[in-house]
C-alpha cells in the first residue's frame, strides 16, 4: 500500500489545505495585493522562465512533437505580458467570496443568509499551454481557493518555474506560498491519485482534449466540472437573412479553428439550399475549409467530401466541417440532439418562433441566435476571466467565471430558536 | 456484453429522455395539473397501495427486520394522505425553469440571459422510505425532470404501486407516463447501471445511509449530488447563555434522533464546563440520551461511557451523543474539521467576533448561531419542498429545492454579430 507518488500528491493537498484555510479567510485587499505581486513576478521572473521553456520548447522538437503544438507550448515576451495582464485584470475583478447570494428573516425570526465561500482546494488537470498555470492560480487565489496545479509532462519545466515565481510573489506579501503549488507531471500516475484524493481535495478541472477529460470524468472520485468539447453546430433557417448567415458560418467557422466555440458542423433548411449552398460553399473552400458534406452539399461542388457519421459527431479543431441539409427545423433539433456535445449551438433565423423553439429544444450550454458561436467565451460575456467553459450541467454551464469557483454556505442566526 | 439489466435500465433512460423533452417545453399550469391528479391518484389507488405495502411489510417482518426499519416501510392512510399534500404542496410552489437567473445587454448590443432549465433526466437511488418516492416524482415533475427511481428492493412493491398510479395520473392530464418511472430493484446491478448511464441521465441523487451514498460516489459516472450524512456538532462557547445552550442542545439532540440534522456530538469550551456540564448532562441523561464523553464528562457522571476517536466520528442516528470540553474556540473549530460531515454545525455564544469565526472556519452546508441543528430542512428554510440536503460543495449545499433540480443554459440573442 506504500506509494510514493500518492503519498506526494496527498502530502501537497494537505498543505493546500491549510493554506486554503488562510485564504478563505484572506479579504479582497491582500488578495490583489499577491495578484499584483504575481504580476511583477511573472515580468520579472521572464528570463528564468523562458529559459525553462526554451528547455520545454527543445525537448518537444527532439522528440518529434508537430509544429502546431509546439506553438501552444512556447512562450515569448508578448505572452509572458499579456500572463501579467491577465493576471492584473483578475485583481480588477469583484469579490466573489462573501456574496450573499440570498437572504431572508423567517417567519419565527431566524435570519438566514447564503453566502459564497471558496471551495478549498481546487485540482486543475491540464495540457499544453503554460498559461494556463497562471491564469488558474489567479482565479483561483481571488476565488479564495488553494490550487494544485498537474500540467502535461512536456511543459513541466516551464510550469514548475512559473509556480516557483508565483509562490515567491504570494508569500511576499504575506500569504501563504502553498496556496499555489504544482503537481509532479513526470509520473502519470500524479494526475489518477489527484483526482482520487477525495476528502483533501474539492473540485477537479481538466482543460484540454477530449480523451483527457473522458479520463478525468471516469477515473475521479473528486467533483469534477467537464470544459470544453464543442462539436458546435450552425443552422441555417428557411426564415433566415442568406447574407447574415455566410457572415455568422464564416465566422464561427475561420475566426480561429483550434478553439472549442468554433463551429464544426453545419446544417442548411431545404428551403434555401439551393439558393445559398452554391455561395456557401464557394465561400467555405474560398477561406480553406474542408467540406465533409451529405449528397446535397456533395451536388454543389466536386470537392465536397463525404460526410460520414464520424464527421458529423467530431470535434475538428481544424479547417473541416461537416454540412448537410434538413428538411425542418426538427430535423435539425434532432441532428443537434444527436451529436451535439452540449457547448454553443446557432441558429440564424428571422423567425421569433423558430428562435424559441430552437434555444428550447437543442440542451446547450449556450444558444446563440443570429450571432457566431464564436461568442461564448467569459471575455465575450462580460465575465472578465474564465477558467473554462463547462459542458455539463451540475453546477456550472457555459464559461466559468470567479463566481463558479465557489459554493456556499448557509448562515442562520438565532436567539436561542428551537423547533 | 449483452446485459439484460444494462439494456432494461438503458431502455428505461431512454424513454425517460423522450418524456424529458416534452415535460421541458411544457408550461407551469399544465405541470401543476399532473400534481394535482398525481394526488388525486395517490388518494383514490390507496386500498390497493396499502395492500401492496402490506405484502412488503409482512415479506420484512418475515425477513426478521428490525422493526423501526418496518416502521419507516409501512404506510397507513395518515402517510397516504400525507403523501397526496405534499404533492399538492409542490404544485403550489413557483415553477423554477424558465427563470432569468441574470442578464444584460452587452457593449456590442448582443442580448444574453441565463435562464433556468431542467436537467433532462434525474436518477434518485434511495432506500426504504416508501414516500420518497411520490416526493421525488413531483419535485422532478415540477422542475421539469423526467425521473428513474431505484428504491430498495424490501419496499418493491409500494414503490411498484404507487409508480403505476402515478404515471396514469400524469397520463390522464395528457403528460407522458414515462416522466414517472420505476427501476426494478429486485436485480442489485439495477442501480450501478443507473448510476454508470451517462449520457441518459443526466444526475443522481442517493437518498440513504452512508453506505449507499459512498457506493453511488465511487461507482457512479452520473454527476452525483451527495446527500444527508450528518455528524453535526453543537459548540457552547465561553461566551454561551448556558439556559440557552442547554435548550439547542436538547433540542438538537432529542427532537428527532434518526435525521440527518440531529446533533451527534457536543463540545463545550472549559471556561464554562464546571458551570454547565453537571447541568447538561443530568437534564440529557434524564432524556435518555447515553453520553460518549471525554474526561472531564465522564468526571460529571459515573454513566458517561468513554468516547473513542470512532465515537466522534460517528452519525449515531439514535439516543446517543459524543461529547468533549475544548480549551479555545480554536480548538473547537479544529475538532469539527475534524470529523464533522460538512452538514450542520451551531455554536451557542453571545459574542459577535466568536460567531463570525466560527461560521468563516467551520466548513459546512449550514452553520448554526444560536439556533438547533434541527433547522438545516427546507420547509424551515422557506424551500416548500425539499428533495434532500447536500454535503458536498458542487451544484448545491444545504436543503435542495426546485431551483437546485435544474440547470441553466445562455442564450444570447444579436443581428448578425460575429468577432
Amino acid at each position: 500500500m506504500n506509494d510514493p507518488v500518492a503519498d506526494t500528491v496527498h502530502e501537497l493537498a494537505r498543505r493546500a489545505r491549510v493554506a486554503a484555510r488562510v485564504l478563505a479567510d484572506t479579504d479582497r485587499t491582500a488578495k490583489d495585493a499577491a495578484l499584483q505581486a504575481m504580476a511583477d513576478a511573472l515580468l520579472s521572473d521572464a528570463p528564468s522562465i523562458l529559459a525553462a521553456n526554451a528547455a520545454d520548447v527543445q525537448a518537444a522538437r527532439d522528440g518529434g512533437t508537430h509544429e502546431h503544438l509546439v506553438d501552444r507550448l512556447q512562450l515569448d515576451s508578448t505572452r509572458m505580458s499579456a500572463m501579467a495582464e491577465g493576471t492584473r485584470e483578475i485583481a480588477g475583478l469583484p469579490d466573489p467570496v462573501g456574496e450573499v447570494v440570498r437572504g431572508s428573516t423567517l417567519p419565527n425570526g431566524l435570519q438566514l443568509r447564503q453566502l459564497r465561500v471558496p471551495f478549498g482546494v481546487v485540482g486543475i488537470i491540464y495540457e499544453a499551454r503554460p498559461n494556463v498555470t497562471a491564469d488558474a492560480a489567479a482565479l483561483c487565489l481571488k476565488s479564495g481557493n488553494a490550487v494544485l496545479l498537474r500540467g502535461s509532462g512536456s511543459a513541466a519545466r516551464t510550469n514548475a518555474s512559473i509556480v516557483q515565481s508565483l509562490r515567491s510573489a504570494v508569500e511576499s506579501t504575506g500569504l501563504p506560498a502553498d496556496s499555489v503549488q504544482a503537481v509532479d507531471a513526470a509520473d502519470r500516475a500524479s494526475a489518477a491519485h489527484l483526482m482520487r484524493a477525495r476528502g483533501l481535495v474539492d473540485l477537479v478541472i481538466p482543460r484540454g482534449g477530449a480523451g483527457l477529460i473522458r479520463t478525468v470524468v471516469e477515473e475521479s472520485t473528486v467533483p469534477v466540472i467537464e470544459t470544453g468539447v464543442g462539436n458546435c453546430h450552425v443552422y441555417v433557417d428557411a426564415a433566415a437573412d442568406l447574407d447574415m448567415a455566410l457572415a455568422i458560418v464564416l465566422n464561427s467557422k475561420t475566426h480561429r479553428t483550434s478553439v472549442c466555440n468554433s463551429a464544426e458542423s453545419l446544417l442548411v433548411h431545404e428551403a434555401v439550399a439551393k439558393d445559398f449552398l452554391p455561395v456557401l460553399v464557394d465561400a467555405l473552400q474560398s477561406a480553406g475549409v474542408t467540406i465533409h458534406g451529405d449528397a446535397a452539399f456533395q451536388d454543389a461542388s466536386e470537392h465536397v467530401l463525404s460526410a460520414t457519421e464520424e464527421d458529423f459527431a467530431t470535434e475538428y479543431l481544424s479547417w473541416d466541417i461537416s454540412a448537410a441539409v434538413v428538411s425542418s427545423l426538427d430535423d435539425a433539433v434532432e441532428h443537434i440532439r444527436t451529436y451535439s456535445s452540449g457547448h454553443t449551438e446557432a441558429i440564424v433565423t428571422g423567425s421569433l418562433s423558430a428562435a424559441r423553439q430552437f434555444a428550447r429544444q437543442v440542451d446547450a450550454a449556450a444558444v446563440m441566435v443570429n450571432a457566431s458561436t464564436r461568442f461564448t467565451d467569459g471575455a465575450q460575456f462580460g465575465f472578465g476571466a474564465e477558467i473554462g467553459i463547462s459542458t455539463q450541467k451540475l453546477h456550472a454551464r457555459g464559461p466559468m467565471g470567479l463566481p463558479e469557483l465557489t459554493t456556499t454556505t448557509y448562515v442562520m442566526s438565532g436567539s436561542g430558536h428551537v423547533r
